[in-house]
């Protein structure tokens, strides 16, 4: 574990934005169009004046495109070992003691620009999204609800990780509000399903993985190679019209009862803030296949606190209504992508993929309505006397994901999604 | 029906490629980069060269990119009236009562460039990709091997075109060879999965329309309005690994089974050009929803003859194996659309939708070797006493698709893949 880097310029201690984390994202100004920032505290880090004033070094002999864009997908191209260089001049360039920044007090107004003043963007291009399926506890509850409780998990669940592609096109920021879908549902005792807004609409706590280093048809790619490909990390919050996916699901796998939004946050974590967090996975039993095999010695799940909260419609209140961790995946993301790769599918960069709805085991740690109300047969209840089955309008869904040890934190902020009635 | 047009630059009365219907594609010669051109009998019409000779006319007053662009995608956006209007003058340039480019013969050999001299590209970028399931036959084959042939179609089948995401980034031209994927297979009587290259690879007849016009998130679309978004046609080979899909796909749907490789043509035909091939489809009972409803006097399908042609390694003959038509879909391409809009989710240009394998109902039409050999229990009879159940090493999968009718002749061209051992 790191000691604790201090600042010249602190953030509180509680805050996710440290020094530690630094997470890139894509914001604008009133001045100025889109481009390339670090969260750091309440100020957003622009890359490039950074960049302008020479203050990076080597790393700023490249074309000044590269910060000033709209997207982080040329960043990722530039690898691993430009980022983990760039992080570390940050992270020099805001320490006490270093005086190459601290001391050029003029830039200090053009570098930190409050976030107050900023307005984020999605931050990178996604050429394709998967979805995964990746929590026993959260597929043993789906499971249980629509198939057969005595045989929840499907005999290929603990041979690979299920997963499915999705809709890249909907995927927004979670500050972009989330309409109502319309669709078809079939009513209990109906033969005739009826084209109208979900009654069960809900949220899916998740995580997604970015991919920054692409693979060519047919290349696969090796346990031993697979973490060099991971960029970072989002918030995901895959939604879900329950209804709509009963009556559509089977034999293709979700489909419109998903596609019509899922939503991100604006900062991606990368690998490298996450390092200090690693733990070590479940037992894995039966043993997954050899191209499956994490090499020994090292850890490959992230502890990370997640959280949900509820805003219902009229409140004024956050209410935390669910409680998770990211090392509740059977699956680490290594595998995950491993496995994509398996077949010789090629890999592009900006890549997004899902976790799949982080569920643990007891029941405040269920990452969604459905669990959590048990397909609406226990409604959730809220202060003021308020229930929940599924989402209705106007409530607003907050999501949170953060780790803290040895006086170091790192976290993704949160994503606050509003309910918007169907059109 | 049109009347045939007379060209002073004839082409043959039997090829794809005529006067009427002008397909869309990107090319590239050894003297310059990937541009758009149109496939014109056995040679290819360089746009950029009419655009700078000023033979467009007000047509071209757009800026030299969008035809010197590696992607159709910025032609697309210029919508249907322009399609349109650059369709029409292209007839009129090559009709026997023009003169502008018949006259100008020192143009003619930098115009029109033999295929035999260019390469070919993926036409489009592809944001999303849908394979649909929309032939009744196909769903009914499939469903009698899988699950059960007294309820071989799901409730749901005859209430929405059944569809799933399939992966955009393997999408490839049928000219790129296809290599045998690895994957997990589960073999009869046994209880763990083996890795290894798939024993049941096989192809799937399709057709797929690529999406013209965006829409926005949340925003639908009606029946009145989809036609405006299709820009065009190509053939679709949905490569399939049966023992992968078949042990991965519950609960999910298709993934790795599919996600390998994809193959399309590398000619774009346009609505415009099958519009004089419009036939009724099936009559749908039970009725459709609302959202799904044909306005009535237009036609919604195609009459395009498919076919699928092997040529088994070590043979240097090709040897149809099927024969379907593309108007056996139970679904229209419209009903597609409209139903993959109708949750809110936008639609991007250069979106492609796949059908679904094309069977009819005699057994010749299967659009698959699956179908085709029954699951490999009918293995296909082929010349020299040669017998297939699946695709093996060295074999090449031939498949074409064409349409013809009062001396008006459109179609494909053909796409032609080898299948390559596994690595």
């Amino acid at each position: 574990m790191n000691k604790p880097l201090n600042s010249w310029r602190p953030v509180a201690s509680h805050h996710d934005f440290s020094i530690h984390n630094l997470p890139f994202g894509i914001f604008s100004t009133d001045f100025r169009d889109p481009r390339i920032g670090i969260a750091y505290g309440d100020e957003i880090i622009d890359l490039m004046v950074l960049f302008e004033s020479g203050l990076l070094g080597d790393l700023g002999e490249q074309d000044l495109a590269l910060y000033y864009s709209d997207k982080l997908n040329g960043l990722m191209e530039e690898g691993k070992a430009y980022r983990v260089a760039l992080r570390d001049r940050l992270q020099e360039l805001l320490s006490t003691d270093c005086q190459d920044l601290q001391e050029d007090t003029a830039l200090h107004s053009e570098v930190f620009v409050s976030m107050a003043n900023a307005k984020m963007h999605l931050p990178f291009h996604i050429p394709n999204y998967t979805d995964f399926y990746s929590s026993e506890q959260h597929a043993i509850n789906v499971g249980s609800m629509f198939r057969d409780p005595d045989n929840a998990l499907l005999p290929n669940w603990k041979h690979l990780p299920v997963g499915y592609h999705g809709r890249a096109s909907s995927i927004r920021l979670g500050s972009d509000a989330v309409r109502r879908p319309r669709g078809q549902v079939l009513a209990l005792r109906e033969d005739i399903p009826k084209f109208q807004p979900t009654d069960k609409l809900d949220f899916e706590l998740e995580m997604a993985f970015v991919n920054g280093k692409k693979t060519a048809l047919g290349a696969g790619l090796s346990m031993d190679a697979v973490e060099e490909h991971i960029f970072g990390f989002v918030l995901f919050n895959d939604w879900s019209a329950r209804d709509i996916q009963k009556w559509e699901y089977v034999p293709l796998g979700p489909f419109l009862g998903k596609s019509f939004a899922s939503s991100i946050s604006p900062w991606v974590v990368t690998l490298e803030a996450l390092e200090p967090f690693r733990v070590a996975g479940p037992q894995q039993e039966p043993p997954v296949a050899d191209y499956l095999q994490h090499p020994p010695q090292k850890k490959y799940h992230f502890d990370l606190q997640l959280e949900v909260a509820l805003r219902v419609k009229g409140s004024d209140k956050d209410e935390v209504i669910c409680r998770s961790n990211y090392q509740h995946l059977y699956w680490s993301i290594a595998q995950q992508l491993v496995h994509q790769a398996s077949n010789g599918c090629n890999l592009e960069v900006g890549d997004l993929y899902a976790s799949g709805t982080i569920s643990g085991e007891n029941e405040g740690s269920f990452g969604s309505l459905l669990e959590l109300s048990w397909n609406g047969s226990k409604p959730l209840q809220l202060q003021n006397g308020v229930k929940r089955t599924f989402l209705e309008d106007g409530d607003v869904v907050i999501m949170r994901a953060f780790t803290q040890r040895d006086g170091i934190r790192v976290g993704f902020g949160e994503i606050r999604t509003e309910i918007l009635p169907a059109n």
